[in-house]
């Protein structure tokens, strides 16, 4: 087993990882041989993991997308250790952060200039494999267990797509800037790239999470006045407040709909509001606490496969406008490292959503621990 | 009863009017009161009015917001007959087209510079009566006759507030330029200010009526280079090619669902897509023919009362954007004029959505007219 010390073994295939075996099994530790990188692709030491809910979802079974035996993870930082054929822009050694969603820069939609998605490595990803043989490199005992994101980075080592490596500062605390793999992007950039929030406005952010908080931290620092924070377990504020939320309403306080009373209270509704928790009844109340004429909700929460959304067209016919965001709208290998940046530069926060520290073996108490209110991100150890 | 030679009658009360008296009756064409203006109030001697489908779905019982008796009509010219105190935008002999969307330039939606809604009349409008004392000026035999839309151009004289009068070049046939009123600038709009269609997009049109075909032409002004229209008569295309449309899908014609017929045709979806119906499927439909990363909808039509659109939120969360229009997003008093001129100037059609030219006393024909393919637009003069 490589430690953290030991950065250039294309020899070592043996990893320690979390395997997924079955839906709503506890994952189980142990050896996987992580195969070397084949042209275009990345094997990469991970240092260090955090959790996140969407690899909850899909631990869940509830995902009819996801694939087991796997390895999931999405939001890790580590050290490049050894590179495939053609790999010119990371290198053994270099500090790095995977992305779940890839950066080409060549693709229709890299190209576009509109979006942050890319369309170049989906096809693989989207189905547990790498795109050069359409086969997995982990394996146990012969028999292979899927990727998943093109991350899987509950792994002492993964193999990623050279499209999904974003090289940071190797000065950057890898325990701390690993968040900003997935939960903190993605609420800064909801509120920077996707909704555009300008001074003055008014906001509300449903669900105080993880990525409501980025949200409410985005929403400061773009000058919005007003940050209402929305979330049915009150204990919750005082953390926000650190984070920017301004009010607080507990939807629980209240007989009436929820879009009403942030209505009520902004004066016929908010300028954006932020759906952060993925349920499709809150997306709806979202959008219908925004403003009439120019109001915008944007969808960041994951909602369970196969549910809808529904509103009365009025709502957007009267001037309302419903987005969603992925990774927040940025572009992972171009903008993770600028995110690094600012934080070393101390203008936006990363430790503040560190609650817990723990190691790999330690996994599933972690699962446990995302189901309680006090958890924000909780960042495991791979070398302990 | 005046005629169009008498302008300044503020002591001539009655009008031929074709009053709603129940739901899917005949309209009753009959004399009417039409009282003086009040304070804040034009009397206008409306000369032409066209028909609209907004029109016919309230007379069909099925608009909950629908009051009767009242007189509807919401896309007429006239000319000012008589202004109430207070009133200096407009004096007696100005050539008007009455805004269903009023603009007073003092609420809060006016000064937002975000929306063209406009909140200072809509308590009044919404329930059929006028602001100053909130109530009706159309009497048959003393018994109040409730307005519509703010408008109520079904009628030889109407009264309307002076925020929801747009005064237009006097040269202006009002014949062709009561089209102004609704349909034309609603399409137009819909493609300049909602959606902002740019150079070398392409585009989907669902519904090709007057309103499909203002966005048709507003599209292609626009520098959209494809322009697709949708429509389940294939009669419709030979007409929409000359207001811009250049491809057409029956989907009839087709066993897949639509939104995929138009996924196919354009590599991955259109960058603009446009409901021009009213059917809350098809804006489904209309949303998820969008491309991934960047697609927007704009929904046009009007739907029914309580029906509701839907999607799975990955729509959204993976970058397509679902907007509405309301009159095209322009702004009544200080836009129509300038469509006014546009048209005076030969850079937008008019002429060519009239097909069917009656008399006010024609009406219930001219209703039945709405569901035939044929019609664009039936214009109704209120003086033979």
């Amino acid at each position: 087993m490589a430690t953290q010390g030991q950065i250039n073994l294309i020899s070592t295939p043996i990893s320690i990882a979390a395997v997924a075996y079955e839906p709503n099994k506890p994952l189980v530790i142990e050896d996987v041989q992580v195969a070397p990188p084949q042209a275009g692709e990345v094997r990469i030491k991970i240092l260090f993991t955090a959790l996140c809910h969407t690899d909850a979802y899909t631990w869940s079974g509830k995902d009819p997308e996801g694939l087991f035996p796997c390895i999931l993870g999405h939001e890790a930082a580590g050290v490049v250790e050894s590179v495939g054929e053609g790999v010119t822009e990371v290198q053994p050694g270099d500090h790095v952060i995977p992305c779940y969603q890839a950066e080409c820069r060549e693709c229709k939609f890299c190209k576009s200039g509109k979006t942050n998605l890319c369309g170049k490595v989906r096809s693989a990803t989207g189905v547990g494999v790498m795109m050069n043989d359409r086969k997995s490199r982990f394996s146990v005992n012969g028999k292979p267990i899927y990727h998943f994101m093109g991350t899987s980075t509950f792994s002492q080592y993964t193999v990623v797509h050279d499209v999904s490596v974003a090289k940071i500062d190797p000065k950057a605390p890898l325990e701390k800037v690993c968040l900003l793999g997935c939960g903190v992007p993605t609420g800064l950039g909801a509120v920077w790239n996707t909704a555009k929030v300008e001074p003055g406005s008014n906001v509300a952010i449903f669900g105080l999470g993880t990525v409501g908080l980025a949200v409410a931290e985005g929403a400061k620092t773009a000058g919005a006045t007003r940050i209402i924070g929305i979330d049915i377990d009150s204990k919750k504020y005082e953390t926000a407040k650190k984070f920017g939320v301004n009010e607080f309403v507990n939807p629980k306080d209240h007989q009436k709909p929820i879009q009403e009373v942030i209505v009520d209270l902004t004066d016929g509704g908010v300028d954006y509001s932020f759906e952060c928790i993925g349920n499709v009844s809150v997306m709806r109340d979202a959008l219908e606490c925004c403003h009439k004429g120019w109001g915008t909700s944007v969808i960041v929460g994951v909602a369970a496969s196969g549910q809808e959304i529904s509103t009365r067209p009025f709502q957007l016919v009267t001037g309302r406008v419903w987005k969603g965001t992925a990774f927040g709208g940025f572009k992972s290998r171009t903008q993770v490292p600028w995110l690094v940046e600012k934080y070393m530069n101390k203008e936006i926060k990363v430790d503040e959503y560190i609650t817990h520290s723990m190691t790999l073996g330690e996994i599933n108490k972690a699962f446990d621990l995302l189901h309680d209110g006090t958890c924000l991100r909780c960042v495991l150890s791979t070398s302990d």
